[in-house]
């Protein structure tokens, strides 16, 4: 607590900062997220994938198999691009979802995490405009407000980006005198929206930005981790030439473990050799450890069978939240179905706000994300992100009990006392790893 | 080969890059390097550390523990700050160079490079002014200027930093109209200088900054292998309250293993705050498998004592590169008597240029890095960096032979053609990690 009291509050090096850090926020949700952690609380917060489902035994012993054989490189400096073993493995990962590209076009990142900071980095100078859907995934936003960025947010419906909304956000943007650099999407199982792009939309999508001179930032962590058959094909690579026009991000955060922090990016040749510039600046190099054990372990175990593991798992999971949404939450709450991936988006009824009614739900030992954290501008008070990873089907159905019984205490309160009830806080946050 | 001919060298998003893109530079000694790395070259080039003598079996016997025990946390997202474990380790490390700090002011990174990319992301607005020694780390060079930072270099001499020199400096910048946001010093068998700052330096340098209400970043990657006695006490700290006036550096990579990419940053408690705002804005969290390896490894090992044999086998490498620079060097070359570290800084006579001799080195099968890509100004031209941290000991004795066949070979074009002999090249490089 030495930071919140006395004299260490005061910061001898205010007007010494560079103005980027004006952009950089600590989350309003921080305090409460300690709460948030104690065991009798359900963290419907948290996207943390379920490790506990990995095969242990196998990755403990590859580990160790590995600094074996060739543990003096595995422990040693390796390239800023990344190892050509793994950018070849990654090559026939994207190839599952219908993308086509070079290991020589790879690099590969701290977690895509990295890739959306690089992105921002070679792009973006401040007061640039980048085009986002609406909600959009709040580590995105903090890296876009690090760097100076105006976000402007483009609707969704439960087929995804709405084409017609991002031909109006174009022409809106160029009307105001200004350029969007680029469009950022999470088409699959979208963090926070749950839903996803359909097939038609995404050739539609790629063809207003072809059109409009604008990238895509195509950001695929959940791709693979679809219940309802094979994934629908990326954004990349779709019409000839476009491919030059798509920067695609992956990661094995999600199909494996997020603690190595192994993503990358795609990207056509030029904007390559400028992210790995970029990067060898930023971190030299990401860990060879990490992508000598993820090339390990996508070419000594059954990884496809473990993410039909994870698939069926999480499906279950997704269940359990829908069924108990339904038969619980009070009339006027709405919430999307997603058939992959990690979250459903949830609205309360209006008159409701989900940031005000958070340390009501945390004191009902349920949490988590209040809405507005995933807007660059404010909206979203009456939304909040339901994770269903990461608890078991019992907790989660617990948890949505206790979601649903505040969420009708507010509803009693909101009809005894009218609207003014409670305090309307607005702003985008963002919250800790934990919670991205 | 696909980067290099043909239609692709065209580049569609000229023009739509930020500006600060500018300050990336592709090394010319990049396309050098792959020849350089072939096994008939002696490189005398990378600062690689020489983790063969590694106890590989206690370390991959320590990660296949951990992943038994604590798989699902290892292989799970972490906090942004770092592990909590990690951090109370890293200040009993620190102690040994008479650091003392809190776990909480302690900011782990990927890496000491990402420290140094936070830093300067938090401090720096494009043209704010950086004092560095004369010569300077290559990998900070490169990320002051990825920040559009403006380097001004301060000399040294046998004793590192000169006092006076950095007065002047100080004066200069200020009588420019213009303010200097810190000053980056490596006080510990300097990369690339080889030299170290006197114990009595440390404090007059520390004051001089104080006065000028300047901020010191101290990195210091090297400062437990050193082959003469105990460290010299760190600038952090000296002086009374004087330890809010520096942001400390520190590295697993050299003392334990780069491939885990493991650094640290104890910063006051405001910066710190920002710090960890900018990590996870650019890498959300490190990976929680490599701080816990290097827990466990610092907690089971008798790790003191791995760092005994890298002093050993480091001293024995500098013996035998600074025995042949005596034995074999034409007069005229100089270099530094380094007592700790990776490198001897190498002067060549006059009228010779390290850059324009490298692809003669090359080709007589020996590589070092020349001069010019430690100072951001277009110094150093008849510098160069050798490093003795890889090689073996007659490995090291076969690459000065071969070095000052070279060096005498260039001696007698310049005496029978004059300095008009080659081409003279000048500009600022950045070399790949490998050489960093």
């Amino acid at each position: 607590m030495a930071g919140v009291t006395g004299a260490r509050t005061f910061d001898a090096f205010t007007g010494r900062y560079a103005q980027r850090t004006a952009g950089m926020t600590a989350s309003e949700i921080r305090a409460l997220f300690a709460v948030a952690s104690r065991p009798e609380v359900v963290s419907l917060a948290g996207g943390m994938p379920y490790t506990t489902a990995l095969p242990l035994d196998a990755v403990g012993q590859l580990m160790s198999d590995l600094i074996a054989r060739t543990g003096p490189s595995a422990l040693q400096y390796g390239s800023g691009q990344g190892d050509p073993a793994l950018r070849e493995q990654i090559c026939q990962v994207m190839a599952l979802e219908g993308v086509v590209g070079s290991p020589d076009d790879v690099t590969v990142t701290v977690g895509s995490q990295q890739a959306l900071d690089l992105i921002t980095r070679i792009f973006i100078d401040p007061g640039d405009v980048i085009l986002a859907e609406a909600p959009s995934y709040v580590g995105a936003l903090g890296t876009f407000a690090a760097y100076q960025a105006d976000v402007v947010h483009v609707p969704m419906d439960a087929d995804g980006l709405v084409p017609e909304a991002l031909r109006q956000a174009i022409a809106d943007v160029k009307a105001a005198g200004r350029t969007a650099k680029f469009l950022y999407t999470i088409p699959n199982f979208h963090n926070p929206a749950g839903t996803s792009l359909s097939d038609a939309r995404r050739d539609e999508v790629l063809q207003i930005c072809i059109q409009a001179g604008l990238l895509v930032v195509e950001d695929n962590p959940y791709g693979l981790l679809g219940f309802e058959g094979p994934p629908t094909p990326a954004i990349h690579g779709r019409g000839g030439s476009s491919e030059d026009n798509v920067i695609y991000l992956g990661s094995f955060s999600k199909t494996f473990a997020p603690g190595l922090r192994v993503g990358w990016v795609l990207a056509p040749h030029a904007v390559r050799e400028k992210l790995v510039l970029a990067s060898e600046a930023a971190v030299l190099c990401p860990p060879a450890l990490n992508q000598m054990v993820v090339t390990e372990y996508l070419t000594t175990t059954d990884w496809m069978g473990q993410v039909a593991v994870f698939q069926k798992l999480y499906q279950e999971r997704r269940d359990a939240m829908l069924n108990a949404l339904t038969s619980m939450m009070p009339s006027g709450t709405t919430w999307t179905h997603p058939t992959g991936g990690f979250y459903v988006w949830t609205t309360l009824p209006e008159g409701l706000d989900a940031k005000v009614m958070q340390p009501r739900a945390i004191t009902a030992r349920v949490a988590y994300v209040p809405g507005i954290g995933f807007y660059a501008d404010g909206q979203g008070q009456r939304e909040l992100r339901l994770s269903y990873c990461f608890p078991e089907p019992a907790r989660i159905e617990e948890g949505v009990r206790r979601l649903a019984g505040v969420v009708e205490a507010e509803l009693e309160l909101l009809a005894t006392f009218g609207p003014s009830f409670s305090e309307r806080v607005i702003g985008a946050t963002t919250p800790p790893p934990s919670l991205a």
